[in-house]
């Protein structure tokens, strides 16, 4: 793999510091070396400086150059909350709700998760690794270098294996959402995840990295979460719930009982809640995209960022509640919805989700040592990416050291 | 010009029926031809139907094909509220924004329009229209065929003259927005006003097609409002006014009161100007981005509906309180946040807005007689316009019978 030196670029910026997650005031700083270069060995980052530093009679002589010319570079965007592997859509639910129906509504029509289950189901696994693959090309060009997807469309032992191996096959990070709704063909959610837990969490735990759990009115409660994520914690999955989307159900206090690696959603979440998570090594991966569609309150976020919560922000790319594979997007939202900078945001959406995936120290920064996934925007301000909602901001996507994108 | 086929569409979209513009029930009635076409004939549109009545012998030899599989056809999106002509951008205040500050805070302490007003001014006529060639690609990329544009960045009589020279050149429909705020040289509003009526209406007349004026607290108020925009009327423009964006203030009245083309913002407005709209003709353009951007309430829209009114949707581009030239956006953001169907919401951005710009019958439906300006996307499924928040929808932009954009 040649060397590759990104140049004059009008902008290097990454969340500053060392530290991984970041919290408190700490979340809020950034690091923006003007008409800088980014030197990438091996596919790591060897070094970030001024160009006046650049030592260029050490390169070697089949460097690779990039022109940074009028652009800002940011660290490659981690995506860690998404449903991106699913067959079908849901666009005629979409135009449902905008005509007034709710969510829980649609769901109890025979909408909602269980539709996808069904689209999911029939794709078969090439199927599914097709769409798949189209949805990381959208991640791609919106700056997602790395993006964590869950099963949980199968609910079935095929099809939840199916999904957790097309993400690892589109160079995913997996969740088994082995719980996530109970099937038709169950008589109820113990009976079911009797079976997950016996015939599906065997294999699952050989190819996933973290197990998540949809705790909600109508699909799992805390006594049935507990189990769920006990016994894939015991099988080495990292614990994530899905919790106080809709109603504030004991999802906060249990992911702290757990020593959850996050809890995710928390609309509903409430000041004591918020409190809880700030004295926690629990991450809070924030979603407005799905409250946007919803129509619900956003989070507290600002209130999570300043009792000292790690925060974190994802698209939860999904087909329901958040079609919408755009952090920049989501960025943008936290700035305007959730009362985050854009500093905040992009930490929310690097260093932080990065923590949550396990890959804290390796992914996120722009800084030695770090992979070299490297977004170069079309834009010398990198606030661009959150102040110009649904531009065309990515103009070159890097992956460990090789242009894997360009517009 | 040759003959242009579109074939083999998904789906050719259209606002339903002959009426412009649409208001009530109509306003949501869509016609959808599955496995179409769209024939056009001198940058007009001649004929639309299913792919089995296509006349395929009577096409003449020289007739360019567009391989539409795949995709659905709708009309070119009409913007018809932008302010997207000018220079320098607003990124420090959104930051600043995202901390906490009001809009009227920024306002008073020098940010806000006047920032860019010194910005424009100084960008001079090439750099105006350089900065307005790059917008105006921006928002063909999003599936805009034709959009307005105001000046009101000047607020000298070079500046506004130039403003509304660019817009005229970029293909824009311009609009004069003299009263946009008070410059710093002058002692008041109405010692602005009476350099404006006398010194740049005049030529402004003659470029512009319409006269706007912010009816706002630390702006122009009512008598001021009415004065100016009695003045245009004569002069030959269409009025239009920036109303109850932060407090309604009397400007839905004044706009019944002098026949005004459109009211716009209406972030503010209650039911009494909800109801005094139905009963009008006056068109009531909501700019969601706007809200979003500001973190205020979102405008009645489904009130409006109900009530009758003349609904548009408008993007409201511009440097401060909506960053965004994207009519998809604000397509979703009509879904999620307005209570709108998606076929409202394109019926909005098409027939009512062309309606708002004078160009009903002519632009904003695909079909026969109707300029040929029609958006390809990259989804079978034309609803993903509203449902796909961020996508990058739009595969290929015909403008009057000519490709103009592919992606």
């Amino acid at each position: 793999m040649p060397t590759l030196l990104v140049r004059d670029l009008a902008q290097v910026v990454s969340p500053a510091g060392v530290l991984a997650p970041l919290r408190g005031r700490a979340l809020g700083e950034v690091s923006v070396v003007e008409q800088g270069y980014v030197l990438c060995v091996n596919g790591e980052i060897a070094a970030v400086g001024p160009m006046g530093e650049l030592q260029a009679d050490e390169l070697p002589a089949d460097v690779v150059e990039l022109d940074g010319r009028g652009r800002a570079a940011v660290p490659g965007l981690v995506d860690c909350h998404t449903h991106a592997c699913f067959a079908g859509d849901r666009a005629a639910e979409f135009e449902l709700r905008a005509s007034g129906a709710s969510y829980e509504e649609l769901h109890s029509a025979g909408g909602g998760i269980l539709a996808t289950v069904h689209a999911t189901r029939a794709a078969g696994e090439n199927g599914l690794a097709a769409a798949l693959e189209r949805h990381r090309a959208w991640m791609l060009a919106h700056g997602t270098t790395t993006f964590e997807a869950k099963s949980g469309y199968g609910l079935d032992r095929e099809t939840e294996l199916a999904q957790l191996r097309a993400v690892a096959g589109a160079g995913g990070v997996p969740t088994w959402l082995g719980a996530h709704a109970v099937p038709p063909e169950f008589p109820d959610a113990d009976a079911y995840l009797d079976f997950a837990l016996a015939e599906v969490l065997p294999t699952a735990a050989g190819l996933a990295e973290a197990a998540d759990v949809f705790l909600e009115r109508g699909a799992f409660d805390v006594a049935q979460a507990r189990r769920y994520l006990e016994a894939c914690r015991a099988a080495g999955l990292a614990p994530r719930l899905h919790a106080d989307q809709f109603t504030e159900a004991g999802g906060v206090p249990l992911a702290v009982e757990l020593g959850a690696r996050s809890v995710d959603h928390l609309e509903a979440t409430g000041r004591d809640g918020v409190r809880t998570l700030g004295a926690s090594d629990v991450a809070a991966v924030l979603l407005p995209v799905a409250a946007l569609f919803l129509g619900r309150a956003m989070p507290l976020a600002r209130e999570l960022v300043d009792a000292g919560a790690i925060v974190a922000l994802a698209t939860d790319f999904n087909p329901g509640s958040a079609f919408c594979e755009s952090l920049p997007i989501v960025m943008s939202l936290a700035c305007t919805q959730l009362g985050l900078s854009p500093a905040q945001a992009l930490a929310a959406c690097t260093v932080n989700a990065a923590h949550v995936l396990g890959r804290a120290g390796r992914l996120g920064r722009l800084a030695p040592g770090y992979a070299a996934d490297i977004v170069l925007l079309d834009a010398a301000d990198w606030r661009y990416l959150a102040y110009h909602l649904g531009g065309e901001h990515v103009a070159v996507v890097v992956k460990e050291g090789e242009v894997a994108w360009e517009r």
